[in-house]
């Protein structure tokens, strides 16, 4: 029996999705310290601007430019698995398929969007991007990108991370990037906490403040910033998953979908598989479309849809989103590309209009479906993605319960060979869960007063 | 244009080929402790008989089990690129194609025969597992593999890398293996070198030893012992990337091949891609074949064809091969895979007969090679594959030398991403060549006095 659905070149998608088009109430823009609007040429400074039109275009489909498929060529299209090993020990009716974007060179989803966005930028005459990282995926995949692009990279990675994971900075090193702990002496924002933190393990919203610095400060304006997530434009570059696992679907002979599954950080990975299924389920299509989240980071289960800061810093426009309030500091749990307290702003209107149905799952047991993922599928999965196999485990349990031969897709996000420290945590009983006290979330909500309100139209209609 | 060419599962290969059918003169028999030819009876406790009679079959093609190939199509076939990207740095007339083994769930082309072995065993009867393991490559293919098929897998890990490569093990664990260092308490062997040296880093030499003595001393008769190259049975396993590699040639409209090379420390990778070429070579084709070494374990191109052991501690029977002597200490280069003293004799047996060409390479080439190789064609490599890309680039730079339009096939054997330690010291300058002085190959070749000699026939038509 199959289990590994291939597609040759000539049968990837052309054109990226773009759901901003579809939305049945549309996207609210970002807005300004005054309470204004951004405009366009207010993210010249950060972006080039064919992403920034990307990033406000309208348009359903846009055109993958030939070279970037030229570059996606190298790992996609990537295969589409049947999981039926894992159904075998589940004993369910279901049909579970996993899009397996373990298999890029940097081990993850986000050089869809890094490839794409380094050429776009090459395109536009910059020489160079900033960015910062956490954990180090994203950081992993601009390095790669830039390397094949012959940009250069500099990449701010969150001091702790930076000590405590030193392949990732030498994957960077590899790819020819430059990788510095932050915060680092080498931008404003670093110096002044440094002064008066010399100690500080550092943290996303500190790195981002130096890396948006880096590009800006730039006195041969020759240096963009590039994020790895959650904006409209990295969101559409994923898509390219979501419209590759239609394509498979197809041929493994399945004529529906029934739940569509993605961990959900920033929310690209989420979207690049959903967005897809996401219209289908707007032109009437019955379809669970599940983000889930760590239980101690509950974006999209707990908090409210407001105006926030991407950052800690406040130095990104306020976006409209699902937000813990850019304050909020999550537990440490392993999965670090999902310690975030805000929210891709379309997912986030997927959820407000009922589109998508988000999920919180508490750690051990996500580490217990990597597992035994590792055990049936063989993959051994990132700390993220175990989030997905936890809910495609769980729907696949419920399909048992309901004697239903659901159909069941989920993004594989990554692979966990750089973040192995959580599976032994785990096997020595070491890991929490953590939930997150409401006391604790309504004063890091604090953060969001005094902020404008986003409207809370939603057509109602799912 | 076309950089990465699939297979779809009806195109696999359904026969493994097995080129002692073909070897101009015979392979020579392995021999006991009394110099007398080893019988499949003597080998029953080591390894099933089915098994055992793959290890002594002179059929020219093997059937691969339907069930097997089930194993197999979690990841296979392999995609075949083409290096278009490092031929243009190169500025070379050569095509350059690379078979990528990297993206099994293990990383490597050793899943290859791990699951055969472990499911050819379950055939037998045999419940568990039990196998050495240097760096950790083999140790975490095998624990894969019997994770697939219900196995139990022990794995005796050298103490050194145990404790330096903390992540291997945990890959193993995750898999449901047990890892333990070696030397341990656990078997006569481990005892009486821990009483003697209570601090020894261990070796591979005493982890074999450990691992045969685990086989067969269970009171149970139900565990068997599993070797991850060297032996006709692994090699025949592996011979799935060559001709999984000519179909794909092919298929890239390439209607002849001049080089073909892979890394060799067993020989195993080299060989699977290699032997295909071989019986081309034997029936007229011209061919270039290279297995590379490195410069300071030098088998192939210093050591004699002789008949020795296996392991350092003499358990295992008398195999004909190059070899550097059972004692030989390789220095401590990154490439821990391609650390071992022998050669796989179906190797050892095309270079008697000129059908090979082996070549040495130093360490810093080598890494040269690995770091251009990442920056073009974007996979950071393991060190020991890092070995068949610099003899690609030789070979490319001496096709432009030539103004030659060769076509150049390696194998990528695995990726690099458990291992980047190496590529750290290599950015860092603090990686050495090391040379083996003469007068310590002859004081390690010392170890072979007393031992039989094999015959050094050869048909010369090479």
């Amino acid at each position: 029996m199959t289990v590994r659905m291939l597609l040759n070149e000539d049968e990837i998608p052309r054109q990226w999705y773009n759901l901003a088009a579809d939305l049945p109430t549309p996207l609210q823009p970002p807005l300004g310290p005054d309470g204004n609007p951004v405009t366009p040429e207010m993210l010249a400074p950060v972006f080039p601007m064919n992403l920034v039109e990307q990033e406000v275009s309208r348009e359903r489909w846009i055109d993958i430019p030939e070279e970037v498929l030229d570059l996606l060529y190298r790992w996609r299209p990537s295969p589409l698995h049947r999981a039926k090993y894992l159904e075998a020990v589940l004993d369910t009716p279901a049909r579970i398929y996993y899009k397996n974007e373990s298999l890029s060179p940097a081990g993850s989803h986000k050089p869809n969007t890094a490839v794409a966005q380094a050429w776009y930028n090459k395109q536009f005459g910059v020489k160079k991007l900033a960015t910062e990282t956490g954990a180090g995926q994203w950081g992993s995949a601009l390095a790669f990108a830039c390397s094949l692009l012959g940009l250069e990279c500099k990449v701010f990675m969150v001091r702790i991370s930076f000590d405590q994971k030193p392949f990732r900075k030498i994957m960077m090193e590899t790819w020819g990037a430059n990788c510095i702990a932050s915060p680092s002496d080498q931008t404003q924002a670093g110096r002044e906490i440094l002064a008066k933190h010399p100690h500080t393990p550092g943290s996303l919203g500190i790195a981002i403040s130096e890396a948006v610095e880096a590009a800006v400060t730039d006195p041969a304006g020759e240096t963009r910033y590039s994020l790895g997530s959650v904006l409209n434009h990295v969101v559409l570059h994923q898509t390219i998953t979501g419209l590759e696992s239609k394509k498979q679907l197809e041929k493994f002979g399945e004529k529906k979908v029934d739940v569509v599954i993605g961990c959900a950080g920033g929310g690209s990975n989420f979207a690049g598989l959903a967005f897809p299924f996401v219209l289908d389920k707007i032109n009437g299509a019955e379809i669970d479309i599940i983000p889930v989240e760590p239980f101690s980071c509950p974006t999209l289960t707990a908090a409210p849809f407001v105006y926030d800061h991407g950052d800690t810093a406040k130095m990104t426009p306020l976006l409209p989103m699902f937000s813990l309030g850019h304050d909020f500091i999550p537990p440490p749990i392993h999965a670090g590309g999902l310690r975030y307290h805000g929210m891709s702003p379309l997912v986030s209107q997927t959820v407000v209009e009922g589109l998508c149905a988000p999920r919180a799952i508490h750690q051990i047991e996500c580490y217990e479906s990597a597992v035994l993922f590792a055990r049936t599928e063989g993959i051994i999965i990132a700390p993220e993605t175990s989030h997905a196999v936890a809910a495609a485990i769980q729907e696949a349990k419920k399909a048992k319960e309901e004697g239903k031969e659901k159909v069941i897709i989920f993004n594989l996000s990554g692979h966990g060979l750089m973040d192995l420290t959580g599976y032994q945590k785990y096997f020595d009983e070491e890991l929490f869960d953590y939930a997150l006290p409401e006391e604790d979330l309504q004063r890091s909500l604090k953060a969001l007063e005094g902020l404008p309100k986003p409207s809370l139209a939603k057509t109602g209609r799912w």
